[in-house]
């Protein structure tokens, strides 16, 4: 993918400072992290998919690997962690190569990215999104 | 983990109408839905473990196997979706038994979770914080 930016730091074109690199897989920090304290880390995948569904099962386990292991250093800095991966630009996605957002948190860090008004189904509704959803497994 | 909701899903004291479900995960509709047009899963891991850091390599393989399957469904119903986890209170975790949000998304939902304020990091900041992160590796 030539004009994926993702693939330029895959393929070195664009220097970063990798935190984890293996065969699959590249770890770094985010340049605007989502706090004051940073450590905002970006896993991504070596080879170049739009999201998540797209995904071998091999590089997706690869992916889960290196999250897991960037994941328990950094709590071993910052109290708490969201892990986010964002599908489609109503989603928030706006580089279009597969990347897992791991977002250092702690108390008084002024980020809400965790909170949503909770909703209830109406009468019916619930099983009908059910069905949907089965009938497309 | 006798107090677990989580667990009183599994072993079935609580009765769920599960979205899949195999050996080691499972997969259902969250009652309090993030958007009116509903879709929010989550899934678990059957065994229980506080966070992602704590899962073994199989079960964490195996949930990363049923959210890109439950994922694919849902993306055929929803245009965008979020995949969220949450390590610690910090984080907005209130269940401690690591679950992972599937959040449907749509133009309009109101939904801000992937929104956060960029920041900039401090002259030499980045590579102490990367050099940090890289210690504990």
């Amino acid at each position: 993918m030539e004009e994926c930016i993702f693939c330029k730091m895959v393929n070195k074109e664009i220097l970063i400072v990798p935190i984890y690199e293996d065969e699959q897989t590249l770890a770094f920090l985010d340049i605007n992290p989502a706090s004051s304290k940073g450590g905002h880390t970006l896993v991504i995948s070596k080879t170049h998919y739009g999201n998540l569904i797209d995904m071998s099962e091999e590089d997706l386990e690869a992916v889960s690997r290196t999250i897991k292991k960037v994941s328990r250093a950094l709590l071993k800095i910052y109290p708490g962690l969201n892990i986010m991966q964002n599908n489609g630009k109503e989603a928030g996605q706006y580089v279009m190569h597969v990347h897992f957002h791991l977002i250092p948190r702690y108390e008084g860090d002024g980020i809400t990215i965790e909170k949503w008004v909770p909703q209830k189904y109406a009468e019916g509704q619930m099983e009908e999104v059910l069905e949907k959803i089965k009938s497309f497994l």
